[in-house]
């Protein structure tokens, strides 16, 4: 079981953007929310050349600022996410990418069937008041 | 007239990411969502303090990159988040806050009323086949 992903114990990775500022990748933050349900699906990252191959081929480009290469959503695992519009916020420093999901899930998680998820926040915080918060998996609420 | 805000140039700001990670700072990407209408409402950015004080306080505490300060979303502006749930994705380093705003807005621009867009993704980017990108301003869509 890999812990991060199927645990309950929140142990949140703080160095991701700070490596992204090292390697001086010209990306921006891309919100990916189903287009139909409106459910956030997950939050990605993408520079000029995901998102003009975004717009040309009609589905979700990103760029995998681990790998340092285009990632085309769905090449390995077929969960492509076809595009239906790119909206950009008020500063033009992040993006939403409106999408549909072409096959059931979003995630590179699979839940107890063995389908990948439907998006990558299956789980939530507890409500804790005090003490480090717990993670309850809650995979209905869009 | 802010170009950048209220312009249809396409002109993305691909550094703020790589002065986040040149700054050193522990953040993470936060999509912020509307929780009745699932409407996105932007994306910024958290660390461990803003998000304890947004589980202390059930209300949305941002960490402004720009300022270096704790952003309790709304002080300003009367625009205040309460917090309905707080979400982590598979990999743990993006979080998502399911609101519900105070007042009727949530971008710092305004519309031709005068009042505080509802979201910052007020505008689409046009799906012309070659060339740079415009935007449409187009407020409607959830």
């Amino acid at each position: 079981m890999n812990a991060l992903e199927e645990g309950t114990e929140l142990t949140i990775d703080f160095g991701k953007l700070r490596s992204i500022g090292r390697n001086d990748q010209n990306v921006v933050p891309v919100a990916l929310q189903d287009a139909d349900s409106n459910e956030v699906l997950f939050v990605a990252f993408a520079n000029d050349r995901a998102l003009r191959e975004t717009l040309a081929t009609r589905r979700a480009v990103l760029w995998s600022t681990s790998r340092d290469e285009l990632w085309r959503k769905g090449d390995g695992s077929g969960d492509v996410l076809d595009l239906v519009e790119v909206r950009v916020n008020c500063e033009q420093n992040s993006l939403l990418y409106r999408v549909r999901p072409r096959a059931a899930g979003a995630c590179h998680t699979s839940d107890a069937n063995g389908q990948s998820r439907r998006s990558c926040y299956y789980r939530k915080l507890s409500a804790e008041e005090s003490g480090p918060s717990k993670l309850e998996f809650d995979e209905k609420p869009r």
